[in-house]
């Protein structure tokens, strides 16, 4: 099932709606929520109505159906109450850490890496990325997330798993430029993870079929930037899966039905893969001419995100950002 | 003006009430706003009814009013988008920092500190406050908040004192114990900062009277630990003001209405204030006699907050909560 969330004047979470598998036809659904946030606190009870509308759309039996403009479309879940990033590749932790002379945490492949971001207002997928000064060094970081349903405190890796009910691709907004000071003061990402964008459209697992196992998503994530081939990673390559991700959240603290979780850049030790983001780049860079070439992003860059199943089917939809200079 | 929030089986929000002067009755407003985090986005369109409601409920006159049991309350706002917590008073940073042998960030008086927290269910404010193991240090954090409306990216610290409608207090649990690995990660904290509670109920700067002045909320914020006198320490102290905090935080991003902007642990420089939370009490005997004596919170510990005004009225109601040993 594909899920989105139409904009609206109305509400800032947007009008739920269910997405044909093409990605083509849409069908708003308030008569099961209002929106997805909403859908999710009842997710158990509302999964089957949404499933039956879906498989009506996907049969081009859904009454009032309209032709999908993704531009007409928020983030898959437009606002929500908790976007736990976690980073999961550790190739890309290794890489931005000796970028920034950072050392390599003693627990890097034991512990997961984790921040809470910005998720009051997620930009929309072809939301312009706001730039109030270039030295802020925007760049973008392609991951792939989940939403969960309620999660509760102290849930096990393998329980985490069953509370996976969507996958979205995700723009993690970072500014490089404040990040070393930022952290050197002690108290982790603020400032430097201003609002991310996340895909157009939420799935479920089937949606993935055999390329989601062992709790992540075994397939390339395409990266263009101005225009030309960038990345195409797989997101396989987490070295912590989803549900390992989950239980770290979950460790203190509930997590709220809607939360999502992050998978960190996707990175491949494999260079000819391309990457997900430009502080690697910059780093293959250094190590291998010893001078950076590829600078951060300014007014007019654009990058795009999307994700291809194993028959070459689009199936988030596309996150397409252009830097856009602002006061 | 004061707001409360009722339970509900309805809604994770609660019920929007509002709360008469001497909090002992209450109202709720649905014709108003559904819940307090439904108000803050049309603050300026929502203000003056409820205005109205308050005066006509501090007169008697109010229709459906009830007889206010503060076990009914939730947090003033049950959930939200963004909890920034900041850290404002500097004499805290320095001894929770010489408790952990931390070195004091270079621009501590000139940046503050601050972190993203859980705001996706608050605890309540008689909510127990859950522990899963001893060793984690569970303490205690006594701090003033503020709720904004919609906060422009940008926002200079005088402009930002604009956008602060609401008054709260905090209890930002934090989990001592997992601090030092957590923070040594790079990434600050997730695990550690756990959910907080706030107080029943937010109030309006004009609450406060001459107490609230240039950004800052000059009253002692009455912390009891196990039924004993702890600290009456003065809020006022804050070294960064709260339009400062605001305007740090929204530096790079839009903040959602509804945010709730932490002043950090209640702290001053003489001791025979007492303190906010137990952290400073510990590195304060460890100065004193090379001893730590006081432990952090075990199964049954107490702690309450409270504020009084120049009256001598209870201002936001009581933060109480006992220490639950859980799974």
């Amino acid at each position: 099932m594909k899920l989105g969330s139409l904009k609206s004047k109305e509400s800032l979470d947007g009008v739920l709606c269910v997405v044909s598998r093409d990605l083509k036809t849409a069908v708003k659904v308030p008569q099961i929520a209002a929106n997805l946030r909403e859908a999710m606190e009842k997710w158990s009870e509302n999964q089957a109505a949404l499933e039956k509308v879906y498989s009506d759309l996907n049969e081009g039996k859904a009454a009032g159906s309209f032709a999908v403009n993704e531009q007409d479309f928020h983030s898959a879940l437009p606002r929500t109450w908790l976007f736990a990033d976690g980073s999961a590749f550790i190739y890309h932790i290794k890489l931005v850490r000796m970028a920034r002379k950072a050392p390599l945490p003693e627990t890097l492949t034991t512990v997961p890496l984790m921040y809470q971001g910005e998720c009051g207002q997620f930009l929309a997928p072809t939301e312009e990325i706001p730039q109030r000064d270039v030295a802020h060094g925007t760049d973008f970081e392609g991951e792939v997330g989940i939403i969960t349903d309620f999660v509760p405190m102290g849930v096990t890796p393998d329980q985490a798993l069953k509370h996976i009910k969507l996958f979205v691709l995700i723009n993690d907004v970072s500014l490089r430029g404040l990040i070393p000071e930022e952290l050197a003061g002690g108290f982790g990402f603020f400032q430097s993870k201003p609002a991310s964008a996340l895909s157009p459209f939420a799935v479920t697992a089937d949606e993935l079929g055999e390329a989601y196992k062992e709790g992540r998503v075994h397939l390339p994530l395409n990266v263009d930037y101005n225009g030309k081939f960038f990345g195409k990673a797989n997101a396989g390559a987490m070295h912590f899966h989803f549900g390992q991700l989950i239980a770290h959240a979950a460790k203190t603290r509930n997590l709220a039905a809607g939360t999502v979780i992050g998978s960190g850049t996707v990175s491949n030790d494999d260079h000819s893969t391309g990457s997900s983001c430009l502080a690697e780049v910059r780093m293959i860079e250094t190590i291998e001419t010893g001078e950076i070439k590829t600078p951060f992003m300014k007014a007019g860059d654009t990058v795009e995100m999307k994700m291809f199943n194993e028959k070459g089917e689009n199936v988030f939809g596309r996150i397409f950002q252009k830097v856009k200079a602002v006061q």
